[in-house]
Order: C-alpha cells, then structure tokens, then sequence
C-alpha cells in the first residue's frame, strides 16, 4: 500500500534517497548528516486530503510525490566539508534540487560528532595536561558532556566547534549510572570539527560572590568539597520509600482510540500524526466531527540562555529542536513508565551515520487519561446532580539533551480543546563552585555544583484551518470603561476591544487586559451568536528573553522577543528561530523576518506562533533530578460548535471506585 | 474522646450553644442563622499543637475552650431584627462575649430566606401582574431563583433585599431536572427580607447593540425565539456518545494516605482539614516530614460581578463565599462521579433554620491521583532511564450557587508541593434578548439567552508557618542588565532583584519581570544554599477588577485590585473582602484595611494573600453547562528542602499497564 503522504519516510525510502546522493558524486566523500520527509506543498496536500475527506481516493488517484530532504557534506580534496541540501524525488530516484548552503549557516549536530568530540579529547595532550593540573579522588573517572559551542563570535569565521562540559563520576560502585554532574570540572575543551582536534581548554572561573568575573580557582583537590547526588534507586542511600501504593489505570474494554497508520480517531476527533528528527511529533489536518481545525500542530524551537556572565558560559546556549533535533534525542519509550493505562507506542525513523535509515521505536505514546471533572451542575431544587468527567487523549514524547529532558504532550479533550503541554524536568547544568562560595549567577544545590540561571523559551507553531484555509487573528481585549450617564451609569460596565491583525506581525501578551487570540473564519457564523467561528488562547506572560538585544545570544533568538507572531504561511516555514541554529550569529528566516514581510493575513492562510518560558533561577529541591515545571498552552473553540461539545459524555458512575469507610485506614 | 480543637462543631455542640442563646432571651423572636466553631485564638493552638506535636498530649493537657461563634437575628415587639453575635462557650454553657452587630453589616443569607423569596413572589399580586404581561407557551411554568441583592444603594438605607431572576421551565417531559435557564424572563422581583414581600418588581432590557440602556421589550410572547438547552443526559435528544470505554482507576493495595478523625498523613505530609460554613474546607497545621510549613491555608473569597451596563445588572455581583457560604453550599458527592479510585468522604456539619446542627454528609472527598511524571532523567550514554510518577493527595469539595459550580481542589504533591485549584464550571448567567439581536454585554450562547461578561475573581488566603511563626516575605525579580565590560561583558548576564516586604501592603503580579514571592524564614538558612528557608509562589498576573474605582462594584471588593496583600497575622482576620459581604457598600475589614494598618511584618507572624480570577466573557461552548476553567496556584519549596523531596519516590514500572500492538485497535 502506498504510505500516506504525512507518513514518515520508512527505513527503505532513506536507503533509496542515500543512494540516490551517493550515485551522483564521484571522488568526494559524502558525509551523511539527515534524510527526513520533505512535506508536500500544501497546495498539493490539501487537494490529496480534500480527496481523502470526500471519500475520493482511489489507486487510481495521484499523490503527492515522496520526498526527501538530504543534508550531507562533501568532502573533496582540499578536506575542507561544504555542506549541501538536496531534495530527492524517491520514486523516480533523482535529484529535484540541490544546494549549497550558504557558510554562515551550519548543519544540526550529529551524534558523531559528539563521538567525534569525546574521541579528540581522549588523544589530546592539551586536554590532558589541562585535566592533570586536578587531583581526582581515587576511584574518579573523568566524563566529558559534549554540548553545541553557542554562537559564534565574528572572529571565529564561520568556524565549527563543539565543547565539551567536563565532570568526574565516582566509579566506585560499578554503575554507570553514578551520578557525575555532581562533581563538575572547570575546564570546557573545545573541538574544530573539520580536523577533529582539541584546539584550545576554556578554563572555568570558580569563584563566588565578589570575585572576578575571569577568577580561576587555585585548587588542585577540585572536587573534595563535592558529595554524592545520586537519583537512581539502588544508589540511593536510604533507598526508595516503602509507603507509595500502587495506583493502576485499567480499562477493561480496550482503548476509546482507533489507530491506523498515523491516522487517530477519537471522541470525534481524527487527525495524524508525523515524526520528524527535528520536531519529533507533528500534528495533521486535525477535524473535529468532520470540521477542519487545524492544518499542522508543532513545537516548532526553543532556546536555552545561560545568564552566568563569565566567560564562556556565554556560549552555554542551546536550541534544542534546530541544533540538536528533538525527534533524534526522542527516548525510546517503556510501557508502565512514561503513561499509565492502555498505550499505543509509535516508532520512528531516523538516520545513522552512515545516511541509512534507522528504526527508533517507541518515540511517541498515545494514551487516554482521566483529568478530573469535565463540567457539573446541581439542580440545588432537585439535589440532581450531572457530572461528567474530563477524558483527554495524549500524544507524547520526551527528549534527552544531555542533562534535561522534555516531555512534550498535545492533548485532546471532549470540550473541542488542544492542550500543549511541557514538563522541563532532567537535571540542572551545574558548574564548579569553591567551597563555601555563593553567586550572583545561580544557586548551589549540592556542594561545589552552581546551577546556573537560565531560561527555557519555546515556541510552539499554530497553522490553523477554521473550516477551511482563510484565516484571520483577532486580537481580543477587555477594558475599564470610566462611570459615565450615558454608557456606563453604574461603573460596572467593560468593553471588549477587538484589534483585527491585518498584516504579519509580532504581539506581546497583555494579561491586564485579558488578552484573548482568535483565529477565526469571517466567511463562516455562528448560527447562535452571529460571531466569526474560531478557537483562541490566552498567550502566557512568561518572562521574554533577557539578554541585551546587543548580545549574540539575543540576536540569534529573536523569537523569544515576543509573545505572539502572526505569519503568512509559506511551504517550508516551520522553524521560529529559523532553518539553521546551530553556531548561528543571527536568526535568519525565522518568524522575526518572516513577520518583517508585512505580508496581507486578512483572510488568508495564516500560521499564529506562541512563545512562552521559564526563568529558571534553580532551587535546591532542583537537585539531583527536578520535579517537573509545567507549562499548558489551551487552544479552545470560540463560537466554534453551536454548544459544549462534550455536553453528550455520559455521566455513569465510575463503578470501580472504592469508598474507604473506617478511619487510620491504611498504614502498611 | 475530647474533639481536636480544629475539629468543627458536632451537631450536639450547635445544639448546645443555640440553648445557651434561647436560654438568655426572653419576649422576643430569636431566628437563627449561623452557629460553627471559633477557631482557637493562635497563640492558645500554637501552645497545643506544639504539645501535640512533641508527643506531650496527655488527658489533663489544658485543651483550648470549645468556642461556637452564633448569629442570630433578635425580634422584638418592633419587629425590626437586630443582628447578634456571640461566642458560647460550649463546655461551661456560657456567653463570653456578645456584640449588635452595626446596621450598617447585613448578615450572611440564609437559604430559608431564598424560600421566603419564592414564597413572597407567589403571594405577590404585583409579581402576579408583571407576569401576566408576558404569555408562555402552554406547558411552561415559571421559575424564580433567589439571588443576593448586591450592593446596596446609599438611598437603599440598609434595608435587607433579595432579588429573583425569573425563568420558564419546560414541565411537558415532566422532568424537573430540565433545563429552564435556556428561557430567561425580563422580570426581578425585589423583597424587602422585613416584611417578607415583594416591593418591586425591576423590568429588564432585552435589548441589543444600539438600543437604549433601558429599552424594554415590546413582545408579550417573550421565550417564543428561546429553544431547550438541556444537560441532563435522559433529556438530550441524540442522549450520549456511546464510543467512550471504561477508565478505572484501581487501588489493589488500598489508599496511601492515613485518615484518623481531621488528621491526615500522606508521603511524609501531615495536616488536618476543617470545614466551616463560610469557607468549605480549610487546611491546617501542614508539616512535611515533621517540619512545619503553613498553619492555615484557605479559599478567603470570591466576587463574581456582572458588566451588564443596564440597570439593574449592576446589582448582578456575588461573594460566594460571604453571602452565602461555600459551606453551606458544598456538594453531597458522590461515590465515582467526583473522584475516582479509592475515596475517602468526610461529612460536615451545618445550621438548619431552627439553629440546630444539621449533618451534611460526604462534602469533602480525599482521594490519590497520578498527574504524569513527575520527574524523568535517561543516562544516553547508558539508555538507562529512571523516571518518577507524580502522585498527588487531593482534598476537593464543589458548590453550587444557583446557575453556577466551583470545585476546589488542595492537591499536595511529593515533591513538597501544594496546589490549589478552583474549576468555574455549571451554567453560565443569561438574560432575554430580543430576536436576532446581538450585544456588547455578553454573547449570544443559545436564541433568545444573552450569557452575560462577568468576572469571577478569587482570593486564596495563606497563612504560612515556615519552619515557626516569624516569617518574611521577599518579592524576587529577574532583570536585563545592559552590556558592560564590569559585569556583562557579553550580554548574556540577568539580575535578580529582592524586595523585602517590611511593612503590610499590596503588590501587583509582575510576570515581565519573572516576579516570584517568596515565604522565608531569614533565621534559619539552607546548608547547601545558605539562602532561607521558604516557600514561593509566581503570582498570576490575571486581569483585576474592572469596574470603576467610584462603582459599588468595585468599592465594596477593594481585595480584588490587587494580586497579592501581605499582611500580619490578626485572630479572626480571614475574610479578603470583609466579614460581611452581603449588600456591603464598601468593604470593611477586609485585606485592604488589614494592609493599611502598615504593620511591620519583618520576621514576623504574616499573612499572605493571592488574588487571580477569570474575566469570563462567554463562549457559545460554555452552553448550557460550561466546561471547567482551571486555575492552579502553586505553592513551591524554594531551598526549605536539601534535595528533590521526591528522589526517593520509586522507578518501578506500573505492571498494570497494558500494549496496544495491532493497528485499528478499538471501535465498538
């Protein structure tokens, strides 16, 4: 059967485009990086899935072309890796185009090269006779945390670098998974990743409040004053606690979901799901009872700004979708760990070092789960009361980067609403404090480990379709109106303010006002209220990015200036801070210039991006691993449906649910 | 056995009191309205929890005095109710104290006054005629709901109203659970709560954009244009979906937690619950693992005002919990439909109208719920995952106040944690409006029912304990510090800024700023930080009160223009608009007088106060129950703990957990 044309491209499909590449070149080496879907145009897919919708599609029907897109570098004589992008039509095995990409770009990180970066400090005697300089307590080993370098300064020219955060982990016990961040060394070396080398040790200041910014430390017995911080159970000292009793979700008649390919249907629901190595888990052509909703659904970037204003830590900056790839460091998930209940797990596709493909299993899980109350009500006359409980269908997946994990979820419940989720949880990046010392720059959560200040800014993209392509965004306010006879005699009186977005444009959240997002369809009324039909959010005020707007950690982020984008769609624009982060200087075809364009989006195709963080200012309760900080995007209809849509969920009594009687009633 | 002091009063205790009151008066009417525990002064509780606490309890400790605040009316031969306070002492049978409560106070309703109200209208040939201008079709029966008066005019001079909103009930299914708010008539009638009737009967305006503030309608055949709006599934004309499975959730092993009599104990937390007519449930005394935490934690109070410019919708403005009393109006809940899993109930106990102690079974329910992970770190060098489930204990109760439900929830979570949430749920507030018309005072969610703009604005009232009773409170900030060669030198560096709240006052949430409030006790500091001890919160920064400073509205709910009050500890202070709330004109003795007082509250013993709220401006979708909206208040660890609290909550897999491999893998 033929894949669908949101499927992933399957392991065969990345071996054929591989190929393809490898064929056309001759005496060069090609150095495979990525091969992922290329997404159709959505002129193109929207008229496959107008078919698909309608009942229309039949073998005879033509599909979009499968599509690849291959990043690789060519390595010719001079050694020297120029980095190109094709796009590979697979059935008929040829190149559609190609490009070199422009120097000031960089391709994400591979995880070669971090086995690239490990392998150079292991040979390099610069990074050896940096480490000698400490004395390790016996039974130490040395583990070096490889990390992107952060924006380039415009005198490394364009260079590509990685460092690597170093920290001892005590091998004592035999197990690996001792944890070593607690020991953290102040030494960050750094590789040039064309020669493979070591080319220079960035020594870490350790000092505290009052000291200089470039103070290193004059202790050889670096880590003396660090202690244990273990978080795996058999390494803990007292173990795990005994009194926690086993809360287990069944459902006895199987899931409420269907699935089929990447198809999902539930509660009225249907929409599917895509997997890609930067995104992971995508959202598609999402209908509720047969009504069109939303065209694509992402997390789209983030960025992770260290605010320790000591050199290098400037450079401690991730992305974590465009330098890393969210879905290659999606976990591989464990039934009973990650969700409770009945579990569908899907794999992914990604690709290895060579350009082949791989299977990743288990990256997304879908599972229902029970969120409390739905919506009651008490006839006090009667004392009838009608509850119905609120089931919400999840589909997740979490990411390792390093030191952190994200578990990301897109929710879908019976009231018609989406729910992004994001949990940050992992362990916090620590670094080498002297003993007794505090700092303007984090807080010390274990002895000698400083978790430095940062943000977590994310940016999820929105490409709606109300009933249909022709969008517009209302931007909706509510305000004091002053007493007066003639509109507001009792003072009680507000006004709802509605700002219509006419051109492409950035939007701060302003909860004073109440702030409410609509994206809405002005062709089409609520019978009921005569109002445009539309969902909306209220955009969090989460702190904006905090470096100067001069910084390079500031210019290469523009996303994170605003709450609220508002883009005309163009095919291939998915990335807030733009296609390539990796050592950027600068976002370049990020939402900032995307807005720039000043582009119609009266009634037109539109794409709303909301960005929301965390200032992180860590605590000790951070430490070892933290509890997650949650974060909820609602997007919720808006005179969308003619009533509560979950006005139809029955209200049975839960039947399985048990009544403790006696008091002191339990205590093992 | 001897109640625990924060145990409420048993109904033989209201029993004795209202005797001790009967006892001292003669030749007049005493009409009861309220009779619950007074809360031990704190310095007496103080001196016996900490005797509790160190195991020093013993049947000859000096027990604090069962007190019983009383409320009653005294009638004498004037007819003209005097409002009484007293505390009995229960043990001794004695008054300690009594006061006339100022006329200016109103007491709070009492549902036998609701039935006075509908009793009065009945009786009314003034309601009769009003209602005779209007012809219902055949079947229909006319519905008045009592609602308090709201703020009273000055030219009102401290007469006690009530006032009915009026609507038409559909009895042809002879089903009295149908739904009549969808038939809303323009008529209140107003009764003087004295002489029990009816003085006034308030036309209403069902006008739309561009008509007068007081156009009338015209139309005799008022509820013509209006449909059914039901909710109760046996009344919905397709009935329920049939495609949702069971979800159960199974407790093999029996609950975690520990109930003996108000005390409860969970994953090394320790507190009690209390019940009150006013505020439903209270938390108090709340130790973690034998460290003290907070000494009282409540929901203080609400106002809910109506924008409706049109008179006399202003008078539209409840304080649920000072008119009427989440107490008196909790839920009877049920087993299953409320929570799921293993359900401890508690009962509580009320004052019927003859004063005597009443049982209101089942009004609190405790329950264990998994919200997600709680905490996740995978090793990627080793693929060992360790990941923690976040398990919460949740003390919930749920009240109804004519159309509309609140469910609050305290959730204490295992990594130190609390949160309390409120969900607005139930039906929302409409009035007539003309056919085919629109407004600017609300939406449209159903023909011929304008669900009115209105705000539900909430005070949560914190009475923090952190490590003893001398606590501060700091203000923490995170600000862009400019580019400079001393201390930024590449822009990335940000500042946290504290403000310590030396005097009571009001703060206003500040999210640009990333501003945190913090609950410390600056005499005790962390060991790995060596910052304080404490506690934090990020106040949400939701819209205040919108009406005009000059309005009623907004004078007599001064609590609600601000975020946050800190204030000192005072006996008897907890009530954020006020002791008396019912047709107040302006709030007296409520946190902004307590701010005002400037008291200093340096490591002392301090209140804190959090306001946020919902500006509801209805959706087709809240229609005719609405889905909840969710507001969650997180109060945090910030460094009171020397690592995660939940490290040591076990890894195991849920072994009840069940695969979904095959495709298509569900549809009934």
């Amino acid at each position: 059967m033929a894949p669908h044309p949101l499927d992933s491209l399957a392991v065969n499909e990345i071996n054929v485009a591989r190929q393809v590449i490898l064929d056309d070149y001759s005496n060069v080496v090609i150095d495979f990086r990525e091969i992922f879907l290329q997404e159709p145009r959505k002129a193109e897919l929207q008229q496959f899935l107008h078919l698909e919708h309608t009942g229309c599609l039949s073998p005879s029907t033509k599909r979009p072309t499968r599509l690849a897109t291959c990043q690789y570098d060519v390595v010719g004589a001079n050694k020297i890796p120029e980095f190109h992008e094709a796009t590979i039509d697979i059935s008929n095995e040829i190149i559609v185009c190609r490009e070199v990409v422009d120097v000031q770009h960089h391709a994400s990180l591979t995880l070669k090269e971090f086995d690239d970066l490990i392998a150079a400090c292991h040979a390099s005697p610069l990074y050896q006779e940096a480490l000698a300089e400490f004395i390790l307590p016996e039974g130490f080993e040395v583990i070096v945390e490889p990390w992107p370098y952060g924006g380039l300064d415009a005198s490394d020219k364009n260079m590509r670098f990685f460092q690597g955060l170093c920290f001892a982990q005590d091998k004592r016990s035999n197990n690996e998974d001792s944890n070593f961040y607690g020991y953290p060394l102040p030494l960050i070396p750094v590789m040039d990743a064309r020669t493979k080398k070591i080319i220079r040790i960035d020594r870490l200041a350790t000092g505290g409040k009052g000291d200089s910014l470039n103070g290193k430390t004059n202790s050889r017995n670096i880590i003396n004053h660090c202690v244990p911080s273990d978080y795996a159970p058999e390494l803990l000292p007292k173990g795990t606690r005994k009194d926690l009793k086993a809360l287990n979700v069944i459902q006895p008649d199987g899931p409420s979901f269907r699935v089929k390919g990447n198809l999902i249907e539930w509660q009225k629901w249907r929409f599917r799901v895509g997997f890609n190595p930067r995104e992971g888990a995508t959202i598609h052509d999402v209908h509720y009872d047969g009504r069109s909703i939303l065209y694509r659904l992402s997390v789209s970037e983030m960025t992770v700004p260290y605010a320790d204003a000591r050199a290098p830590f400037h450079r401690k900056q991730a992305f974590d979708f465009g330098d890393g790839g969210a879905g290659n460091c999606a976990n591989n998930l464990s039934l009973g760990c990650d969700c409770l209940g009945v579990i569908k797990y899907f794999d992914g596709v990604i690709t290895d070092s060579a350009g082949r493909g791989k299977l990743s299993p288990n990256v997304i899980c879908l599972h229902e789960q029970d969120n409390g109350i739905g919506w009651k009500h008490t006839n006090w006359r009667t004392g009838r009361a009608v509850v119905a409980r609120n089931r919400e269908l999840v589909v997740q997946f979490i990411i390792t980067l390093a030191n952190y994990e994200y578990v990301f979820a897109y929710k879908f419940n019976q009231s018609g609403g989406i729910v992004v989720e994001t949990r940050a949880t992992g362990i916090v990046s620590v670094v080498n404090i002297d003993p007794g010392k505090t700092s303007d720059y984090g807080n010390v959560v274990s002895p000698g480990a400083l978790a430095q200040n940062h943000q977590h800014i994310f940016a999820v993209r929105i490409d709606p379709a109300i009933d249909g392509n022709h969008n517009t965004v209302l931007e909706e306010t509510s305000h004091r109106v002053p007493i007066n006879p003639e509109t507001n005699p009792n003072g009680n009186f507000y006004e709802i303010r509605q700002n219509i977005i006419r051109e492409s444009q950035w939007l701060d959240a302003a909860p004073q006002h109440n702030q409410v997002i609509k994206m809405v369809n002005r062709s089409k009324k609520n019978p009921i209220s005569g109002k445009p039909v539309g969902y909306k959010f209220m955009p969090a005020p989460t702190q904006l990015l905090l470096a100067d707007p001069n910084s390079v950690q500031s210019k290469r982020a523009l996303f994170a200036h605003h709450h609220i984008w508002v883009t005309k769609y163009k095919d291939g624009e998915l990335h807030a801070g733009g296609k390539y982060t990796l050592q950027s200087q600068k976002e370049v075809g990020g939402v900032a210039d995307a807005a720039a364009r000043k582009d119609a989006v009266e009634d037109d195709d539109i794409v709303v991006w909301n960005v929301f963080g965390l200032t992180h200012n860590p605590r000790v309760e951070d430490w070892p691993v933290m509890p997650v900080e949650i974060h909820e995007l609602h997007i919720k209809p808006a005179d969308f449906f003619t009533a509560n849509p979950s006005i139809d969920v029955p209200s049975n009594k839960n039947v399985s649910s048990q009544l403790v009687e006696s008091e002191c009633c339990s205590r093992s």
